[in-house]
């Protein structure tokens, strides 16, 4: 994450996804979306899609984010058009203590099954990552039944039965360790925690219910493989205000949304930790000189050295159109040059 | 906003609406959603209806945010169930050229009207808050035409066309700046700009589109009326990265979402501002003694002395309960007497 580099690495959140026409037609061929995560062959196809078209400097694991509550029996479906749902929710003590204990390994064979396949057929172009969820973020899905405007339902049960939504996070926390930690056994040579709704929260709320947990889970994750590193990378979207606490988590790379300036994030946290991003989704947009003036002002803000992974904010959305993402990739590696010694 | 009191003063965002069942039966009878802001009485029957129930220290205008682009021509309807959508939107630079300059006094007589009404029913009471949104927040909701999850049209619109976008937020400023005048000479005591929206921006394109036009309104408001100051309140959802700039716009008082603690902020910018909030409004569906507990936790977090207007975070939500609205009010007069000299 820190070695000396000659051009700043990119890679993109949601970069195996469907703004690619060949995306789209693997997943007409899985049948559905849950088909396309399940099969480990189909998975590791449209992991590689993106790698075959841009220059990126690496993949991650084609998943979803509720695999583990789909494997702790909650029963995960998509409807058409729809976000995620959840057929059983948690709204109680009882619901919570039910939770059955994951075994990432054989209860979500598949994806350790993907990340091996994978892995092969990378060959050792370009390192493979791995990625889970964080706990509040599986949680909030898991007691709203799917996606939510406002989190009233989650937050309603975390302000009224704050005993039973930590019982919960910590069975989640203890979930999301075994789930990366199989994935690195697996070959995952970097993973990255996705707390998609944890600036939902106030400060407090964050530090206990969100960061505290993903805390946990780094404390407890192989840190090493193969002879070499294993970075961890959290991002908490919405979460500028708390950069400094999330720098000191013991993660390696702190993934930062497009909302903040990433000069002034490596002002405050750049001497603990390597950042990701940031570019706005959005610019891919605009036209590719607009997206390649916002590389650069991003490349100049972080400023000469190594510890910069540019990425977006946040995941490619659906109508983005490829040539977009390739005048990305290109501007970062021609405009980052300069950068480094 | 600034005075000495004795207890911490408290209104509440949209505390005119439809968690109160008054409410919903006054605009039954209004037939619609506009009507109601559009009918002077009733739009000061709603305005003063929470302040019956209520120990507030404010009464804030009942209207929409969208009169203004409504006024311009834009033809605002709401569909049952949905968020507000335009007939017209703007697309081009033709569109923004040939948007009409608003004359608020005599476009939006109605709201002028509904100002005027309420501070003579109100008596001396209570001040009256009158109110706006942002340029920003308005030129949104006019490219798009309508709400949007990620306002992809908006920010295409922004990146490929700086010098449009330009254009419509100065005719959006002026027509902001003679509206919240005219709200001022109706007899508005105080006045707030709310930017929902400038939070969806990277830094360097919320100082350049949003803060920028705010600051140029701030500028050139009526500051004091009958002998008294007119204090201008700033709220930008999802600010807290932009304080600084924020408490810097010649803004009175800054309104904070939940999102971040109040005696940090305080600590950024509190001798430069008032600040406005900032409970989550997700609490007030927990228990009264978990919004009294929370009520507590935030006066605490800004400590002794003045300069404090208790609120939430952003708007009241439709499915609270009523008595979890007394148990705030109250909390907030009890807790906070021992922070006042």
């Amino acid at each position: 994450m820190r070695e000396p580099v000659d051009v700043t690495p990119v890679w993109m959140m949601r970069q195996a996804g469907r703004y690619l026409p060949e995306y789209r037609a693997t997943r007409k061929q899985a049948g559905n979306f849950l088909n396309l995560c399940q099969t480990p062959e189909l998975a590791c196809e449209v992991t590689l899609q993106p790698l075959k078209r841009f220059a990126f400097d690496a993949a991650i694991l084609f998943s979803d984010i509720l695999t583990i509550p789909d494997a702790m029996g909650q029963g995960l479906y998509f409807e058409e058009g729809e976000g995620p749902r959840f057929r059983k929710v948690i709204r109680s003590a009882q619901d919570v203590e039910q939770l059955p204990e994951l075994d990432a390994g054989s209860d979500l064979a598949y994806v350790m099954d993907a990340v091996s396949l994978i892995r092969k057929e990378l060959n050792g172009s370009v390192p493979l990552i791995g990625f889970s969820g964080s706990p509040w973020t599986l949680a909030t899905y898991m007691i709203e039944g799917g996606g939510s405007k406002d989190f009233r339902v989650a937050k309603e049960f975390m302000y009224n039965n704050p005993e039973s939504m930590h019982l919960l996070l910590d069975k989640l926390a203890k979930a999301v360790t075994d789930y990366l930690n199989c994935q690195i056994n697996a070959g995952a040579q970097a993973v990255q925690i996705f707390d998609t709704w944890g600036g939902i929260l106030t400060t407090s709320s964050y530090l206990e219910y969100s960061l505290g947990y993903m805390k946990k889970i780094v404390s407890n994750l192989i840190r090493e493989r193969e002879g070499r590193p294993v970075p961890v990378i959290l991002f908490t979207k919405n979460g500028g205000l708390w950069l400094e606490a999330i720098a000191n988590s013991g993660a390696n790379a702190v993934a930062l949304d497009w909302t903040i300036d990433i000069g002034t994030a490596r002002q405050r946290i750049g001497q603990h930790c390597a950042l990701q991003g940031n570019m706005d989704p959005s610019i891919l947009y605009a036209s590719p000189s607009a997206i390649k003036n916002e590389v650069g002002n991003i490349l100049a803000s972080y400023g000469s050295g190594d510890g910069h992974v540019f990425n977006l904010g946040h995941g490619i959305t659906p109508e983005v159109n490829p040539d977009h993402v390739s005048a990305f990739v290109d501007a970062v590696h021609e405009l980052s040059s300069r950068y480094h010694a």
